[in-house]
């Protein structure tokens, strides 16, 4: 396969650079790049499309933008022909955490496999055309596995290798126990893209070595082996940590317009160019535009948020949704009131809490005694709103924005 | 099953104390000692014989005295009414070693698994009584043995517990690979000891890691836990390496009964009380006299040598043969010419060198020249026979006693 791209002809060179492009924009890694492509001038040569493929936790199907940075990858690929490949990890989670310990690896039965694979797919409906997706159980394959295929299989692979995954020699390292039968977590993972002989793998950069050993069990069975392409973990509101629902640092594909808009213009700055190229499904033209634009600083951070809120609304909602929900946004955080940046409290105290507790607690006010007067005095606003009541509680799950006197701003921001 | 003991009668007591002693001679560890107790006492209490394992490698059916440790401690368990299990391990024979590396596990064939096992047990009828014999093929099981069950099964074992056995762990010390598939054979060797509910499971001290596996499945499936008998090493010829074929330092249940006798009086004096121990079926009350009479000098080493080489011909020839064998040795060895105490030197050369050769390079002789005069003078004698030929081709393998003048005796041993 080395010299397949000498066989092209000109134009399926030039179509072939403009893939693999479209394919590397915005990624971590491509496991090899040549072969990848390789890969794409043989799909073009023969027709073929490629079949790209990506392994889903069956116990956690609440999609956010963080698992939306492999959907857009996949809709690329999608949207040049090629034939995704979605794997539910049914077998593992029908066995959930043998040794009990584990709350994440709960046993699932069949009934709850199938019901996440169905909201898997509606979530993804709004990336992916799903009509064209290939869905696949791997208890398939896995289950009809015995003892002697499982050694010879565990064959090509040494003890030292898997003790080299960073959780693993992590723990090794410090004397926490794995147990055995987590090394086989990897193997069976690899032991899909066998059976499915997948062209593409892709992953979070969490996932690194297990997609590679999908390349590994693929040689070792003698088939051609999957290019793997990495992609970021996408940081979440935060700006610091992973987006993840255990973080609470997180956009759902399911929150509604205004949370959704809200949420996303209350990302760093830093993170904006990160956010358009892997949350959003503009062109790479456009997307080097904004990025250029905001270096040069021709475009305003807030504007290239307002922007990505909309583009982001518009996604998994509308294009009318998202422009109420900027009509929404403005209203309340725009009527010439608010500064630019607002500063930010972290805040990990109670959820719901008195006003007055609050304002001492965030050290805005000096004793609840002041804070009482400030509210009676009409000095206190929550988003803009002035509080009334000296016994409002507080939801900090909403991350408000609250102004003692005229020019006195704080966002809260859960930690 | 604790106070089992506490409900025999004084008769039951004195029985369960006699079979642990018998038991207990001569073994490395009982692991643990007291459910052994519990266990004899609970099979006179239920009149029920014990079940106890030996797991055997189909791929080497060539038994020496090193094996029939084993099967000496086996044969006394048959003797009182218990139940032996023997394993042949096809799951493994047939699987062979799946790296293709090591010629020692190469794979076999469903006759020669078969052929194994009968040559197995034409030399192991010597011992014991092959009729009372379970025979069982691993593969009955294994072979079964699906991905699910051996997660669940793996979940219960922790890489570093596996990590510690010691040839692992000095080989990821040292960086040395270990394939993850050479986890399984413990595993393995426990799910058999699962599957056939055994009580007890024999094995050397090498086999420490591998038996106690058994130990630990059979308590992670809920059943009750096998006790581990080890039995010592038993060193070959050479009084320092393991009896084994590839060492050269072994006697084989199949050797001729002159080869057997000979080779038994070639043992150094330390090892003729553990000789007594493990390859003989002589009594504790015998066995504690000749160890005895040793210490106090009453019996000379080369006449308890004799008495045990002429009882292990008698095991696997018979007493006839015994003696013939007796006569031939004192008709070579001893007719008053030969010393008690023979010179040793170890050779790791050529197997078959001139005699003018050898000569010299033991330093018998100073010079080629020097050794063919000596011969031509008739002052060489092998095993006591004139050497006449100065191109005499000397087979070192046999270690042959040379003797040069007449008080110059050296007896070669292969290194």
């Amino acid at each position: 396969m080395g010299n397949i791209l000498e066989q092209l002809i000109s134009e399926q060179l030039a179509e072939v650079e403009r893939q693999f492009a479209i394919y590397g924009n915005g990624v971590a890694a491509i496991i090899p790049a040549i072969e990848l492509k390789n890969k794409i001038a043989r799909s073009l040569l023969k027709q073929e499309p490629l079949k790209v493929k990506l392994g889903l936790d069956p116990s956690a199907p609440d999609v956010h933008l963080g698992h939306t940075v492999v959907l857009n990858k996949l809709k690329q690929f999608q949207e040049n022909g090629h034939t995704i490949q979605l794997i539910i990890g049914d077998f593992t989670g029908k066995i959930g955490d043998p040794t009990g310990k584990s709350t994440v690896r709960k046993q699932l039965t069949n009934e709850e496999v199938i019901h996440n694979a169905k909201t898997y797919f509606e979530q993804f409906s709004k990336v992916l055309d799903m009509e064209k997706v290939e869905l696949h159980y791997n208890s398939k394959w896995l289950s009809e596995l015995n003892l002697e295929e499982i050694i010879k299989l565990s064959s090509s692979i040494t003890v030292a290798r898997l003790l080299e995954r960073n959780d693993f020699s992590e723990r090794y390292s410090t004397g926490k126990p794995i147990s055995l039968h987590e090394f086989f977590y990897p193997l069976m993972q690899g032991c899909d893209s066998v059976e499915l002989e997948s062209d593409i793998e892709l992953g979070g950069t969490d996932q690194h070595f297990n997609v590679l050993m999908g390349r590994h069990l693929q040689e070792h069975y003698g088939k051609e082996k999957q290019v793997v392409v990495l992609l970021p973990l996408l940081e979440g509101l935060d700006g610091v940590e992973k987006m993840s629902k255990s973080k609470n640092n997180y956009i759902g594909v399911d929150d509604a317009p205004n949370d959704m808009y809200g949420k996303t213009m209350s990302i760093t700055d830093e993170l904006i160019p990160k956010y358009f190229d892997l949350v959003t499904d503009l062109s790479l033209v456009e997307k080097s535009r904004i990025k250029e634009e905001l270096k040069l600083g021709k475009l305003h951070p807030r504007d290239a948020k307002m922007f990505l809120a909309r583009r982001i609304v518009s996604i998994y909602h509308n294009e009318e949704e998202a422009e109420k929900a900027e009509e929404a946004f403005k209203a309340v955080f725009q009527r010439g009131s608010l500064p630019n940046e607002v500063p930010v409290i972290k805040w990990s105290g109670d959820k719901e809490l008195p006003i007055v507790e609050l304002l001492v607690e965030l050290g805005l006010q000096k004793s609840k005694t002041e804070a009482r007067k400030m509210i009676q005095n009409g000095g206190i606003r929550i988003n803009e709103v002035k509080v009334n009541d000296i016994y409002l509680q507080v939801d900090t799950s909403e991350e408000p924005i609250i102004q003692v006197g005229k020019r006195k701003f704080v966002k809260l921001q859960i930690n």
